[in-house]
């Protein structure tokens, strides 16, 4: 629906700013060619999924300062730049106390500071409604910001970490305000903590960037189904991800024997886990060089030259990726 | 409550970013300095204010795309600064039609374009409710952002037009949506007009910039009241707005006649026009000299080393400033 996105400008001093992905290419954030960087910029607004969470009583106000912020700077990591900084949009009831919005502010202002950034600005106010949403803004040397739309078939398709955990935690505390059967507190600590202290992942983020050999990148923010998905589709490649190689938590293990969802769509469905999934460029290292060039990564699987985006099990059968994405009607 | 916003990076490269002004200064948008030029970004959340024209039938959802966009970029204009790109947020109910959605975007695009800029990014899905919020990026050639800081007593204030049409339109029909009196139609459409196709002003706010002599700039948008009085805070000035001076639009006057509202309180109130009003050093630019420099622009008064905010009326009486700002609780 929206036209071409070129646009560029110098500045009377000669200084040039130009945009090279805008919202045609639906990448996790907009990005900007600058004297000597690249900037990328990405926005968020966070109601909705989170609040289940809230309304169950797992988050307080600054969770959900937290989470905004973390959400907003995942964004900036999948992109592979350094968070420059964090614009919040923090609107709430005419009844809201005081103590809760700073509450709000102070768990964004601890998750910047804990990725090495700053809330740099905002609005703030009343409306009808409680609203988060919120702007990430990072930097890159020039030309290594990381897209969705590089993945050439015979690349390597990694994930940084296992997925699922924040829907389990979703789905287990709900069926517990419902009188369900609890598990013990350790496990309910730990489901209950993904969302209360999520982590962005901008260490492997840079590191990817500046390996040269990274082709696509996008954080788990849709869940693994959707984002294995929308790389897939912009970069114009297929993937066979096979089934015994996807990293699968015991939490979710767990959460599926008492809640009945299969660690399948808990696994690949809309769990938002700040996870990145990233291609390697076959041609340029074997799978087991960057597994050990990227630590704690796994591979999930290849790009293929086919069209399908599928899941491989090992008697050699293949289905469509289980799990469904939570959002985007 | 948030700590000190300090804060820079340096890419392996060489290049540099650093916040020069983060949350604490209050300004409209964060500055940051980077090689050969100043960034600056500023987010605007809109529900609330605009959605009573909406309810009013005088805003389209085009329209509502249209002025989201213009309050965005009217802050980065309030910098003095070039804009880059806009990123917005549209949540919306699950049974807001396609056609809706898709009218927002238009209208969206249409301001970016109107204001030689671009969408480039955003967040779009469902929520509880309609939910628009905004980022817009600009940039300065370095050190010349303006702020609201910088104001020195004896600098004349000016102002680039009149106010008080916003919230004239608002009060008027809200009184005829209530079955109050009517003005002509070429008055109605000219207070709707208001809202529906807003500037902001780019070429004023980048000429201001590049004079070398204006010390604080601030648009309109939380209405004149409270921006000369947040002007006066940050720069520690107060302020002696001479009556006689005050631009008075004749659509005020003549809402002011059938809603029995004053035209002091429309043109100082919560109206949000996206006027710029800014400062000129008195040491460096005489009053006629800035009014020839940025035609249509007038001198409503003079900064003074007093910490009052005044009204002052040709006998010589003295005042607070009339109106309301209408948010911030």
């Amino acid at each position: 629906m929206l036209r071409s996105d070129a646009w560029s400008a110098t500045l009377p001093g000669g200084a040039s700013i130009s945009l090279v992905t805008g919202v045609s290419a639906r990448d996790d954030c907009a990005v900007y060619s600058l004297p000597g960087m690249d900037l990328v910029v990405g926005t968020d607004f966070v109601r909705g999924v989170g609040f289940s969470m809230y309304e169950n009583g797992q988050m307080s106000y600054r969770d959900l300062g937290y989470y905004l912020v973390v959400a907003n700077i995942s964004d900036v990591a999948a992109m592979g730049s350094l968070p420059t900084g964090v614009l919040v949009v923090i609107r709430y009831p005419q009844d809201f106390a005081n103590t809760a919005f700073e509450e709000v502010m102070r768990g964004a202002d601890d998750a910047a500071r804990h990725h090495g950034t700053r809330i740099v600005g905002g609005d703030t106010g009343t409306a009808d409604d409680l609203y988060l949403s919120g702007t990430a803004m990072g930097v890159s040397e020039p030309g290594t910001a990381l897209l969705r739309s590089g993945a050439r078939p015979g690349d390597h398709l990694f994930i940084s970490g296992d997925t699922g955990i924040a829907e389990a935690a979703r789905q287990y505390f709900k069926q517990v305000a419902a009188g369900g059967a609890r598990l013990v507190d350790d496990v309910e600590q730990a489901l209950g903590e993904s969302w209360r202290r999520p982590r962005a992942e901008v260490e492997l983020g840079l590191a990817l960037a500046r390996s040269g050999v990274v082709t696509s990148c996008q954080d788990t923010s849709d869940g693994l189904k959707a984002t294995i998905e929308q790389i897939a589709e912009a970069s114009a490649v297929g993937f066979d991800v096979e089934a015994d190689n996807v990293p699968v938590s015991p939490l979710v293990e767990q959460v599926s024997a008492v809640t009945g969802r299969t660690v399948e769509d808990l696994t690949f469905g809309g769990s938002v886990d700040f996870r990145l999934v990233f291609t390697v460029d076959g041609g340029a290292m074997t799978a087991p060089d960057a597994e050990e060039r990227f630590p704690g990564a796994t591979r999930l699987g290849t790009a293929a030259d086919h069209d399908a985006v599928r899941l491989v099990r090992s008697d050699g059968s293949a289905s469509p990726l289980p799990g469904r994405p939570w959002r985007h009607s």
